[in-house]
């Protein structure tokens, strides 16, 4: 069967709905390379102003996850449950979370990406630990997840190519914002691991995509009637991201940061999303019947050392030096620390995601544009978060930094992150709603 | 100056406005090669969505018409007005209405374009007069135009060449029905033949692009517009296209008809269009104070037969055989006719132009594709139009056909046409408004 281009164009430009038939031809023909940018760059701005169906986000999804490999992890005998996070500002949190997780029973073939804009890529922070690998050839990473029930590596090559094409046109057409394509884009590539279930981090605040929690509702919302449409059960939790998360934002700092969730003396905030997410997870891997039996095995993971023993031996697994996590020395790190203080006293009312989030990038912790190379060792410390009492002259962040250009271009952004008020601000929970 | 292309695109698909520099930028840039055909078609989208503002209208109008040469015809003492249809069927008006203003004093620098679906093209038309050429270096252009006071030639390659790539990428890319769109690339060719005044022939109904009087009305109030910016007064016809306009519908044989309409002739309803058009053609050029002055002097010019010599001069000038003017056996013919009856007796409530139009094409009286040749000697013979009376067994039309296949692509189409009534219809007025 063949259809033409300008008249499926037409027809979601025109409002009406495109066949499963017609949306598998055009991935397939698009990643086949017969059908040109230019007509898949106007297909995807109807679909920004025209939306998706569920039929036809499911069918555009399924087509995507058969546009290459699919893993076939079905030697593994553990339930494999996957996390996603839509992205913010000091968002370490799958580090922490996936050994915790294993060391529960589940299973987690993590396939993350690197960061790019403000929000920081899980791949990035990993590779601050030396020697690791993120590259893993299929058959290692199948046989990984069956010896040690996790794999953190980064995106295969080979899976899901329509969604790296689709993705990378999307960034140079001005088709980025748009719930459906942001949708099947995340669940085309974390249902081609294999899964039997998904967690959803859907942020939402200044340092988010998604700037309020009706648009964070109806994202994650798409993504669990595409899970319903797979037969792949998706819980989202939607968190705020309008201050960073935790006191680091960089890369060695938050592996840091992370190592101390770990071990159970991180702080309040990440431990507490990393442990919500978790019980959510153990849940839908079925090694836990409810949150409260859920906490306890998370808590008892921290507590005998077993979580970390998981992440040593997956650290060793991928060729890293698993004495990092006794030794943070090993990390890389900056020359030289500079302290942004308080130039009045009052309590923290706003630390803005956004703007210590574009500090970071322009400190040298993320990138601009994909070609840029991160400086692994710098970072900022926020040391002032919202409902924090400050004096004038108090620290509200110290930045690591190797050059004084990285730090003359952070500073004037980072400055901007906090406003102080005479008054405590009312408390902003951090988990701001959920999907199932 | 350079600008983001991805956040150009971002601005006009959230609604905002582009400044004319940026619009500049984008069509100097794209006809430069140095945009990629897939961010254009983005924005061509989020164009269609969006629409343009008058001011955005007037500068991307103009930055395309200054994407390449731009005629100076000020050598021509007498004023230079062109006309310009949005297409039908049937409607060959462009042939006797440019001889016949030139007669009056009026020159017309016409560039025409081929045919494409179920609307003919005036260049497809004049090429069956035998020799005639339809492309011409701009200087002979310039001097026939001093010479004759009249050009009908095709589009010259050099002029608009943004409007040309635009056309082709709207074409593949499901972007053709935006009324902004539609209107710069008619202005802008139209503006860059260096005109005083343009009078717009805007087609509605079935066998036209505009299918009713409001979007027709708003597709010549944005080219009036357009006009204002570019201090070029423009009127707006908006006229009948619901059945074929008089009773030819091909090539040779349109010639043949736009012949008997210069000697006085012709069919009511080409002939009245045709001096409609021309009152506000010598209006607008200056040579008639009034709609009255103005159709004394076209009747004077028919009747003293000085426009069929107009137009004999620039047959002969563009190598043509001015001897067709009498002789119509010189034009192409076909070998066949055929000859469509009414299956009752009744009135002829509708002569639908799509229908009509669209059996041309697979007669082989116009294109599908741009590739398509057309065969010049068939067409059809519309012999009764709406309001006529008939008896069963009437001819309706008469088919000219060459091969058997043509005829049976043709007839099923065709038959489809015809409603017949038992009472007659309420008359429709051709004229159905003014824009200026």
């Amino acid at each position: 069967m063949s259809y033409s281009m300008p008249e499926l164009i037409g027809t979601k430009r025109d409002g009406g709905h495109l066949e499963p038939a017609e949306l598998e031809w055009i991935i397939a023909r698009y990643t086949a390379d017969e059908i040109p940018d230019y007509q898949i760059s106007a297909l995807l701005m109807a679909i920004m102003f025209r939306g998706m169906s569920q039929t036809e986000l499911a069918a555009w999804t399924d087509a995507m996850l058969h546009s290459g490999d699919v893993l076939d992890l079905s030697s593994t005998d553990m339930p494999k449950i996957d996390k996603h996070s839509t992205g913010g500002v000091g968002d370490k949190i799958s580090i922490p979370l996936a050994p915790l997780v294993v060391a529960c029973g589940v299973a987690i073939p993590m396939m993350s990406g690197r960061g790019l804009g403000h929000t920081g890529g899980t791949l990035d922070k990993l590779e601050t630990i030396p020697g690791f690998r993120t590259r893993l050839d299929p058959d290692v990473f199948a046989r990984q997840l069956d010896d040690l029930g996790l794999v953190l590596a980064g995106q295969s090559e080979t899976l899901v190519p329509a969604d790296r094409r689709i993705y990378s046109l999307r960034d140079a057409s001005g088709t980025v914002p748009s719930v459906p394509l942001i949708s099947s884009s995340i669940m085309s590539k974390k249902l081609a691991e294999d899964l039997d279930g998904l967690v959803l981090d859907v942020k939402i605040g200044s340092g988010a995509f998604m700037k309020d929690v009706a648009s964070g509702r109806e994202l994650a919302e798409t993504m669990v009637g595409i899970g319903e449409s797979h037969d792949t059960p998706v819980v989202g939790l939607l968190t705020d991201m309008d201050q960073p998360l935790g006191t680091e934002v960089g890369n060695a700092n938050e592996m840091i940061e992370s190592i101390a969730i770990l071990k159970g003396y991180g702080p309040d905030d990440t431990t507490e999303l990393t442990l919500r997410l978790g019980e959510e997870m153990l849940i839908l891997g079925g090694v836990a019947a409810d949150r409260g039996e859920a906490r306890s095995q998370l808590d008892a993971v921290i507590a005998s050392g077993s979580a970390l023993d998981v992440f040593a031996r997956v650290i060793e697994a991928q060729g890293g030096d698993p004495r990092v996590l006794e030794d943070q020395s090993l990390f890389p790190s900056a020359d030289n620390v500079h302290t942004v203080v308080a130039k009045k006293s009052g309590f923290v009312e706003r630390c803005d995601a956004l703007a210590v989030g574009r500090s970071a990038v322009r400190l040298g912790a993320g990138r601009q544009a994909k070609e840029d190379e991160v400086d692994p060792g710098v970072g900022i410390s926020v040391q002032a978060k919202v409902g924090d009492e400050v004096q004038e002259g108090d620290a509200l962040a110290t930045v690591s930094y190797n050059t004084s250009s990285q730090l003359a271009a952070c500073l004037p952004v980072l400055e901007t992150a906090w406003i102080l008020a005479d008054e405590p601000p009312a408390p902003r929970p951090l988990i701001l709603g959920e999907v199932r």
